[in-house]
């Protein structure tokens, strides 16, 4: 057997207390957008038959999986997104929703990439989406919800911008010059590259188009003649609720894969990288694809992973003080450490212990006997608001508040109505 | 390709809203009593490096592992438990903690099974574990914080109880019978077979240790003589917690797995099939082993899967009525249902659904135009609370309660106040 290596494999993050609390605040804070938006939460399979990815794709898949033959022979594959699985549940069970299916996910995702500063082998994934609703509303809904995340992380205008485009307009454009049906997919793979490749490479690959790289420019540059209709009512709407200086035409954006069908739209950091931090569209043929034809619904939707949002708020001074704030009082390991100040007073201490708990109270108390200093030393460091001494004067208590080491009394009797309503108050002088 | 499934993989589970909600009702009670308790919550991945799981087994490895080579030629293996995990990041981690470390993680686990009513390929777990700390009362906190979810589940006195064993027990015994040290963890496999086996299979297996299954039978029962000092530690200290009455000392427990080195524990459904809903005990040489020794620290824990206890929940009524309590109050996908009684009035209900959101209140409305009578019918399949008209006499609004069919008066301006408040007060019919 190997030496004991006491890393975890590369790409996959061991999340200790204060990484999971920060991966706590993403899924709270997703989670509660999510909820007000009045999508409901499911979770769809780690893993998957690795047909369904393939339905997906059409044949082709990516080299970076978690594919394996599970011990039945079956070719299965870790879940590199959830919406393929999302569609296989969609098509399922959609006579028992009425529509529009309005849902969202946190779920972990595992794509074997090499690891880098913001990208590892798993990540955690919000995907948010609206089934059965073809109309741009529920393209705007979803862009308003993108919008309001970034809010609700602390993020302010300016910091972020949504570039919105539809597909449409470019397959308008290309059936305008003449491009074959069959060939649009590949022109929207090239569009996809303007921004990364060559001009004269992408010449050369848009040449047996009968395009170059300056029509497609001119294109993307004459926002106002070619918007399509979809990108004017989500303009509308979004300005109705007081949110269109958060979002931009951008033709550019094509986003690369090849399931999208209209709408698609991407949140960008408008500050610094200019990363996406979150990307969707509109895939109106997925689920009769993933169900062979059988079931057939219009579908649109988007996904923010956890690495780029959890660097950007870290980058980014006043999302970043939010996030420690919320650490800061999520950070202590419990409310309430009893100070055990004589040990044969623990029976006394575990009764009071379970009372405070059962009544919602997270108390914590030393499991070994421990000098009283020790006690105190380790319930300050341990974050606690409060030190609750057990000592000789039992069944009067003393509170000290750790923070302005000042005392309180109480007791025994009084105790579990008196601290919940104590916690519930703040720590300055108290009033004489 | 073959023609498309719309199923899971064996074993595996879609989360419609309706399982996710199931789902979510265990992981806040265990996360709830878990910080109440003082633990901190943490994730190991979810794919380790085999080899941790060989270590942890003494190079024997089940057959029944999701393992598999990754795409690096790595022999890796999705998780069957979470312990060993938690060894190496405890190892790895642990100079920065003080002890003991009380650390709780929910995680999903995967086992190659053949699945069946209340078993799956994969499987939700809680796992509670106190590192560092090698005194009984750590493994008492660790029985109380089992007892005390049973009961934030809903359950009663009667409908479980903690059965707690104590290897060391059995190690005095069979030193007292003359059992070589090597043969001991054999030993504790043939006693851990005692109600499964035939007694005569036993005796055989038992022969060479010179002993017989009436022996074993003697020692189990006498209970009071045979006890170990740690089990009276961890009754006394329960006894002041009042939970006496949740525990029993069962020397026949020992739990098969090698890595337990104490105090064992098994929490039992007490009514019908004595199912263990949950299991643990002290794995004091765990962190060393997995470690290469480069790290010594005493542990306890215990686990409890989602199967066992939800099937648990659903048979015992008073549980089950807690649960269909939490999902009737959770199963709404919004609290408020706007109704758009003129298509024209579209930006002004966008505009009431941002400003009530972002108050923290869920809000939906229909994406398309859709007649008042079908809004409402919606809106009570919904299972909103509140249907908020906007129609022709806005800036005046009518709220309309679902359930009562009764209606109040409300206006734009004082909306979000007016409303976030209306949203604490009871149903009942109004006061005039």
């Amino acid at each position: 057997m190997a030496s004991a290596s006491l890393q975890a494999l590369p790409g996959f993050r061991d999340f200790i207390p204060r990484e999971c609390a920060v991966r706590n605040y993403l899924f709270e804070t997703w989670r509660g957008v999510a909820r007000r938006f009045g999508f409901v939460e499911y979770e769809s399979p780690v893993i998957e038959d690795t047909a369904l990815y393939l339905r997906k794709s059409g044949g082709e898949l990516s080299a970076q999986l978690f594919r394996f033959e599970d011990q039945g022979g079956r070719d299965v594959t870790l879940r590199p997104e959830v919406t393929a699985s999302l569609a296989r549940i969609a098509a399922r069970h959609q006579r028992d929703f009425p529509k529009p299916i309005k849902w969202f996910e946190i779920g972990q995702c595992f794509r074997y990439e090499k690891p880098q500063k913001g990208r590892g082998r798993e990540f955690h994934q919000f995907n948010v989406d609206i089934i059965g609703e073809a109309g741009p509303a529920a393209d705007a809904e979803l862009i308003a919800l993108s919008i309001e995340t970034m809010l609700a992380f602390g993020f302010q205008q300016g910091d972020f911008v949504v570039r919105v485009s539809d597909r449409d307009a470019w397959t308008a454009f290309a059936k305008q010059h003449g491009v074959a049906d069959e060939a649009i997919p590949g022109l929207l793979n090239l569009i996809d590259k303007i921004e990364r490749e060559s001009p004269e490479e992408l010449d050369r690959k848009l040449a047996p188009h009968g395009l170059d790289t300056a029509m497609l420019r001119r294109f993307i540059a004459d926002e106002a003649a070619n918007a399509s209709p979809a990108w004017r009512e989500i303009q509308a709407d979004l300005a109705a609720r007081g949110l269109e200086g958060f979002v931009e035409l951008d033709l550019s954006i094509v986003r690369g894969l090849a399931y999208y069908t209209g709408v698609v739209f991407e949140v960008f950091d408008a500050r610094k990288s200019m990363r996406a931090v979150a990307g969707g569209g509109r895939y109106d043929t997925l689920v009769s694809t993933i169900s062979d034809g059988s079931v057939d619904l219009p579908a649109s939707g988007f996904a923010m992973g956890d690495y780029v949002i959890r660097n950007l708020i870290e980058e980014t001074t006043h999302a970043a003080m939010q996030l420690e704030v919320w650490l800061q009082r999520n950070a202590a390991a419990s409310d309430v450490r009893l100070v055990i100040a004589e040990e044969s007073l623990r029976p006394v201490a575990l009764d009071i212990a379970t009372r405070l708990r059962r009544a919602g109270v997270s108390v914590d108390f030393p499991l070994a006997s421990a000098k009283v200093a020790k006690q105190f030393q380790a319930a300050e460091k341990s974050g606690a608001r409060f030190a609750l001494v057990v000592g000789s004067e039992f069944p009067a208590l003393k509170l000290k508040v750790l923070a302005s080491r000042t005392e309180e009394d109480c007791d025994n009797v009084t105790l579990v109505d008196w601290l919940t309503d104590r916690l519930q108050q703040p720590d300055g002088p108290l009033l004489a």
